[in-house]
């Protein structure tokens, strides 16, 4: 009883501080109207709420496309979603199935089975630049300046289960080969990344050159395209973004990793 | 004070009634020893435990394919999920999305454009059957004949948000076409469902004849590519299934409704 009573005590207490905090006359009018945003208009009419829940949702499932940013509303659920639990939880899932899909696979094992695996939030994580107040989960607009001098420090931890889904690649013969957005230029940076956390060997690491243009779906089209002409056969792909997974050679089976961050088209 | 008193005293109470309620010496016998599932194999080596939310993400995603089965330990939150409001809000969400998208649409109107509707989970909704205690939500197999029975009944309700795109497709001047794994002979049952609940007309009603034979992928690319070869321009698609959005002729944009009950391939 006494634990109870000392918890009871301490609420009562500390919101009483929070009520009344001191403030000067200016910060006190300034500061104590929130404003809150309308959850009706005029004559009541209802204005629709965004179910965060549902709005992930169609972002995994491809119902919505070319989206800017995580909404405002939204953004405490992508940093919760994403620094939690079952974030972890869903990639591990995502690699469990891929694994016993590549497990259970009739292989040639001649070399020329690959994998195909995206960089970003699919095999390195850019979960500490993204926690940061000043991006917010992707719920602010991205900023290639500060994003680029994030990929350039190169401390970009794995992505749950994607290394163990890496290794038993490996294990069975099947050759990885990463397919990135990351421009050529960090090159060197990724591979001290890459290298760092535990991907230790490859096939190809593909970047872009300054002669890529046009949206990734082609991009990755052409680059799938380019390992099919040499003989390779992709059996299996795995990213974040649906455009890592459509288009052309995508590969006998695609895999799609969350990301509630942010949308390449 | 007084309340958390209270509280304190009625947990202390509550608990201890618990802890020793009467039982018969047999019922102690038989009942006190509860098996559980291992948790772990031999030496420790830990057996993964299925995580209900990424298995479902998995499916919805179309990362898990070919399953048979909702898994045993995944029944009641399908069935939570099915029966309670977020189903409900994630259907809502992709009519929100899919009547979006119709309302940007730069139309020609000139009643060649088409939306592709599949029927079961995605206009009509079977959920009266799945909730029997015979079917679990999709944790039992698959009854052919229960099914059909419950089809012949025409009493399926509209899925949540279903009628509201169809309404503004219609007075958009986007003809509905309705393509369903259901077969032909029920017919005239399921015109008499789609009436009852509100989807009065549309362009054509594409049930599966006794010559239709290969994958739900195969049927459907060819009944849209058919449409296509009439001259008709599939603005939409919409489906519950993977298979309604995918192979040719799928339409200028897809959207999936949510369904964690079963998959058909």
């Amino acid at each position: 009883m006494k634990v109870s009573l000392i918890v009871f005590f301490f609420l009562v207490t500390s919101s009483s501080t929070t009520c009344f905090q001191q403030t000067s006359n200016e910060d006190y009018i300034t500061t104590q109207i929130h404003l809150l945003r309308p959850k009706s208009g005029a004559a009541g009419y209802k204005v629709p709420q965004i179910d965060c829940l549902s709005w992930r949702l169609a972002v995994e499932t491809y119902n919505l496309r070319n989206w800017k940013l995580v909404p405002e509303s939204c953004e405490n659920y992508v940093g919760h979603y994403m620094q939690g639990k079952q974030y972890r939880d869903d990639c591990e899932a995502v690699a469990d199935i891929a694994i016993n899909y590549a497990k259970n696979l009739t292989l040639a094992r001649d070399g020329k089975e690959i994998w195909v695996f995206d960089i970003d939030e699919t095999t390195l994580s850019n979960m500490p630049y993204y926690a940061r107040s000043s991006v917010q989960f992707g719920a602010i607009p991205y900023n290639d300046t500060t994003f680029n001098a994030w990929v350039a420090e190169g401390k970009a931890p794995a992505v749950p289960g994607a290394l163990r889904l890496y290794r038993t690649l490996l294990s069975l013969g099947i050759k990885p080969v990463f397919i990135s957005g990351t421009k050529d230029i960090y090159r060197k940076v990724r591979i001290s990344n890459l290298k760092k956390v535990g991907y230790l060997k490859w096939e190809k690491l593909i970047l872009k050159g300054e002669a890529d243009k046009g949206s990734a779906v082609e991009y990755k089209s052409k680059r799938r395209t380019e390992l099919v002409e040499a003989g390779y056969r992709i059996v299996g792909n795995i990213g974040d973004q649906w455009s890592d997974l459509l288009g052309t050679n995508v590969g006998d089976r695609t895999f799609k990793v969350p990301d509630p961050m942010y949308y390449i088209g």
